[in-house]
């Protein structure tokens, strides 16, 4: 199957799961469907899905087992994402305003809630098995505790952080869910023992894409991005990129950024954000995230090489690898 | 056993499940665990995890399959309880400031999730069957879709609901949980079908339990109680003591009082609020929904007192009895 049939499957798989408009008994109960529905119908890169379904196939899999799972992973994204869009007090999400933004703070928070239990439905609807129930704990866990190190730095106004403190908050929130889980719930589909290897080089992979993510943020095209360019300056965001630059800038500059990403965004000077992002651009840090997350790339697809060429499915076994270099080499 | 034996069982069951700041690697994930244990410290009744207790041993389950099940439900409490608060703006909760006024918005948002997350890990690492996980997903289904109900109300300021919405919001929103969930987990942890008339019987009980919390809100003895008195009237909550009262109340009694609830709660006059406390008081609702709620008690217990006769442990069909009648007859 190719990727962008397989998309549109996982996709429709997510969005049968929800309740309908059409089929609801009021009117307010309509506009609840239309909130969960949200999300999973602007789509995304569904890369997390993708990646569990082929690395299933290649584990010996088959594509019907594997549906209902992919899409409760890309369901976790969306119920987070929302989540995430209140916490961050964000204005856009893929191209369009957060739901918070289109239904107010209290609907959207509510909203996120059911998404989140539409995600455990799939699961036990489809009778997948324990052991993949467990990896969605993880995953749950994981997320939440690195999102938890990454809020508490901004509401206390910690900048005294190393590369260290931002890799462990990055492989909770982001690297687990983005490469470790997909890789292991293939295996666990296909009813196999994942290999160990999935961790380490998941993770590496996984703080790959959030690098690139964050190099985006900066660098990207408004239009493929989707989301706001330079809004991890706005939101006060601690990255790879800006604790590089901290660590090399000059005290003023420093204590400038600081005051800066100190501020309540609504607060912010608009010619501030842009010269802060000016000043990482030109300064070498955001070439020097993107060289990391080349160096993880290739790490995690060095390690995974050899364990995936001993897989029963070798067509879907190369997809999966092309699909993990996109995570990191991509534009949006 | 004894209540209050059982309700100490429950509780440390369900700590039992939750991160401990001493064993956490960082000071960041330490504030995290203790986050996620807050609630859960405070107690609360464990009403509802002691209910489907009784009612699992009534079935002939042994305690040790069903305390996992009663702490997850009362873990869905307490996160619920985490995500209205912040829904609500709410600012107290068991006798102490609400999560968010303790930590901010973002942060207890996102231990909400991570308790979400711990309800469905204690369920499936005890294995509890998918029966019992079905059940849980109905519980989360229902109860987002009655606070969709309730905040779309508050949010477009709409009054023109009749007892019936009241009714349709309370059962999906309160009484499902309350009392129809403890009572079919209750038998489906045994093993056993649950009887038919759980359905009716418990949604009886749980909305005479709703309207009792409702009647406490405004006539409560305040350390009792544990939350605001009059809270509702503040947050603009739609009541039954509301609703009849409104549509008795001269038109500009009427426009008085709805004025008041439209207006946000930072704005709104406590002698305004006083007043309609006491019209309240004394116009004769508040005494119309406790008969209503004494009318539901009885139904209910009546419709399922032939069925809990024929189940095969007595003693806790008697003690679950006797619990049932103290959700509507309370004073906290």
């Amino acid at each position: 199957m190719n990727p962008i049939d397989l998309r549109a499957q996982i996709q429709a798989r997510m969005l049968e799961a929800l309740p309908h408009p059409d089929q609801a008994v009021r009117a307010e109960l309509a506009e609840y469907a239309r909130m969960l529905r949200d999300y999973p119908e602007r789509g995304g890169k569904m890369l997390r899905g993708m990646l569990l379904v082929y690395a299933g196939l290649a584990h010996g899999a088959r594509l019907e087992q594997l549906l209902p799972v992919a899409a409760a992973l890309e369901l976790f994204q969306n119920w987070a994402l929302i989540h995430d869009d209140i916490e961050d007090a964000s204005e856009e999400r893929r191209g369009r305003p957060a739901l918070h933004r289109l239904y107010g703070m209290p609907l959207a928070l509510n909203a996120g809630d059911a998404l989140h239990a539409r995600m455990w439905a799939m699961l036990i609807e489809a009778r997948a098995s324990y052991l993949v129930l467990d990896e969605f704990v993880r995953v749950v866990d994981l997320t939440a505790q690195g999102q938890h190190l990454e809020m508490s730095w901004m509401q206390t106004h910690r900048f005294d952080l190393t590369e260290q403190d931002y890799l462990l908050m990055c492989a909770q929130k982001a690297a687990y869910y983005t490469a470790v889980a997909p890789l292991r719930l293939g295996a666990l589909s296909a009813g196999v023992e994942p290999p160990a290897t999935y961790i380490e080089a998941g993770l590496n992979l996984g703080i790959g894409f959030q690098i690139v993510d964050d190099v985006l943020n900066l660098e990207g095209d408004p239009v493929k991005y989707g989301k706001e360019i330079a809004g991890d300056l706005w939101e006060g965001k601690r990255t790879l990129i800006l604790l590089r630059w901290l660590s090399q800038a000059s005290e003023p500059e420093r204590i400038r950024a600081e005051t800066l990403l100190r501020t309540p965004r609504e607060a912010k000077h608009p010619e501030e954000v842009a010269w802060l992002h000016q000043r990482l651009r030109e300064s070498g840090a955001v070439a020097y995230a993107q060289a990391e997350a080349e160096r993880r790339l290739a790490a995690g697809l060095e390690a995974l090489r050899p364990v995936l060429a001993e897989l029963p499915d070798q067509e879907a076994a190369q997809t999966m690898l092309r699909l993990l270099e996109s995570l990191v080499r991509r534009e949006a």
